[in-house]
């Protein structure tokens, strides 16, 4: 289905005659305005009329085939080749890019943030006025999800319940050392190893992921910390795992806490605050309610219990230290924010809710689930029981 | 060891008081330069001085540990959050760095060619002096190895032996069907099937990877196409593994040409023309010959044998149609380039060597090594057997 960049359109209105994107299809924002992936730096330009691509030789044909875009121009239309040789890579980039903007009536030029530099004044040099944009224009449409894309990332979560079953699997099966390390198969299971099991579940669910969370112990209080060595008994581990398929690129996302044999009483008092705050912010999404009110919702459960929150003390290095969510789509990580700064919701919006407690002391405790903004709430992308307990 | 950035300061001279990369560990300049990785942008800055790095909060300790830089400064201690609020992300954070940058005695600035745009007006609006370089000054220094680099580059070669021996040895287990289709277990073998066990290989020796080529018969002789579906019998199976260590980011890089049965009387002769091409290329390296020599005399193989190549012929879509290979390091991409335009190789260069022929009327075939240019030479970082057929 196609996007809709009316958004967009508005955005140019009447001054800009085009928005330019030239990155490879790694780059979210070209992956989606372009319709098309590539390993090397292409140029999108759209403009309220059509979307026009210019590639090199190699994948014309393929943008021609797999691309959104109106019309497919070759760096070869614009004698690529001898700019480059006369002069340089970038200069002679911006020669021919300034030669297919003319072409398209082009002479004002809105960018991403993000947009290279070196083209940027290159371009101006040819007498194209670019302005990088910071309103976030194209990341904003992204973030409202067509029903296509979420059957996309529902996909990915699916995988995600696959690998977090394999992951809790692995630690069922240990055995508990006399050490209080867990064992699995006579070898002792790292966190590491857990990993490996995820990740080759999720090879053999056509997803892929560059880290993934199994932090035990003291390791799990800092939220950033992947985790490493060994696994022991009674106390949390958090698994945090974010897939992306590798044919449609769509992310999913998920964390559960698990202990294997008996939680300490601090633990199991956070899991059980965790679980409230972590119904409390579902409860609160619908659209018109903001990023910053499921936020609240969750902070709300945790203070009235004592708990500390960056809310309440924005130096907190203790308690619940991060935002409540974020979206999900082609980044891991993108609008809208599900913090303290969230903006309005809107049907169509993939957020994560993921609250959780942190303390060196105690460890670290987080519970997290993928859910779509609809008409009248949410629906949850997720089906994977949240217990705590691993028999 | 410490990267030797000499030709950074030559290159800043009297125009310029610093160098600024403003990006994520993903990027490997950043990663370079900072010695430093975290998922969010960062700012480094390089001085004939000192390098200085300006981080988030939550990543300061961990830069204090980990990075290469003199100083470490966070954004909290430029009053990030609140010029956020007062000038949105991109001004506010123009702000912070542009009194960090102040506070390091700097006014003039070069950047990569892809710096941020909206960064670099931000910044230039702040008084800043900042230029776009494209001399790829940092990307030549990093083509460069070290010894501790090249060990890298070799054990994520390393790796990539052991995915390669895996698929190989499952087209050797492989039985073939009426029809000329390979089948495993019952199952046509497909280049999915085969990708996902090196995959699951590289994951086992702690890569990672995107991509995986596993191309069968017409689609072998488009380089680009990653293959799939049902391998067949008697075509050449190319399979090209280039594997990121996850610990270190070095990347290796392989390419090997099978046969199950017996190849074609042309898949033979390819073959054996392109192996020699390769040794040709691989007795032209030495320190003072350029990638264009070792491009040279794998084009001087295969034109004598009346092949066409991009040299003689730069329409050509069949024969040998890229170039002979590309620096890998923390890019699987990178300087030097092993082609016309190559530039003279140094030791510490670490290159492919990847002379290959496609036709989609015959199939393609591929060979590829990787090698470092030493003082006398080169040293091949590769131990895989060359030999077509899989019995």
């Amino acid at each position: 289905m196609e996007p809709d960049f009316s958004r967009l359109t508005e955005f140019l209105g009447d001054d800009f005659d085009g928005y330019l994107i030239s990155a490879d299809g790694s780059d979210s924002n070209q992956l989606y305005l372009s319709g098309f992936d590539a390993p090397d730096p292409y140029v999108t330009l759209f403009t309220p009329d059509e979307t026009a691509l210019l590639v090199s030789a190699l994948e014309y044909g393929r943008a021609k085939k797999e691309s959104r875009a109106d019309t497919v121009s070759r760096l070869a239309d614009y004698d690529y080749r001898q700019k480059y040789t006369e002069y340089g890579p970038t200069v002679g980039k911006a020669k021919a890019i300034a030669e297919f903007l003319a072409d398209h009536g082009v002479e004002t030029l809105a960018t991403p943030a993000d947009f290279p530099l070196g083209l940027a004044d290159s371009l101006r040099d040819e007498g194209v006025a670019v302005d990088a944009e910071t309103d976030d224009v194209l990341t904003k449409i992204r973030a409202v999800k067509s029903d296509e894309e979420v059957e996309h990332i529902h996909a990915a979560q699916k995988a995600n319940e696959a690998s977090m079953q394999a992951a809790e699997d692995l630690i069922r099966a240990a055995d508990v050392a006399d050490d209080g390390t867990l064992h699995y198969e006579g070898e002792p299971l790292t966190s590491e190893r857990v990993k490996e099991e995820i990740e080759i579940t999720l090879l053999r669910h056509g997803c892929a992921l560059d880290e993934t969370i199994v932090a035990c112990g003291a390791d799990a209080a800092d939220p950033h910390d992947r985790g490493s060595g060994p696994l022991s008994a009674d106390e949390a581990i958090i698994v945090d795992i974010f897939p992306r398929d590798k044919e449609t690129k769509y992310n999913g996302d998920m964390t559960r806490t698990f202990v294997k044999g008996e939680p300490t009483e601090a633990v199991r008092e956070w899991f059980d605050l965790t679980e409230e705050a972590f119904h409390a912010a579902l409860d609160a999404i619908e659209p018109g309610a903001t990023g910053e009110d499921v936020h609240d919702a969750v902070c709300d459960v945790y203070e009235a219990a004592g708990e500390n929150t960056l809310r309440a003390n924005p130096t907190a290095e203790t308690g619940f230290i991060h935002s409540t969510g974020h979206g999900v789509g082609l980044d891991v990580h993108e609008l809208p924010s599900v913090s303290q700064a969230g903006e309005e919701l809107e049907p169509g919006h993939v957020i994560t809710i993921e609250p959780g407690l942190y303390d060196p002391e105690i460890g670290g405790v987080r519970i997290e689930d993928l859910v779509v903004v609809t008409e009248d709430g949410y629906e949850n992308l997720t089906d994977y029981p949240v217990e705590l307990v691993v028999e």
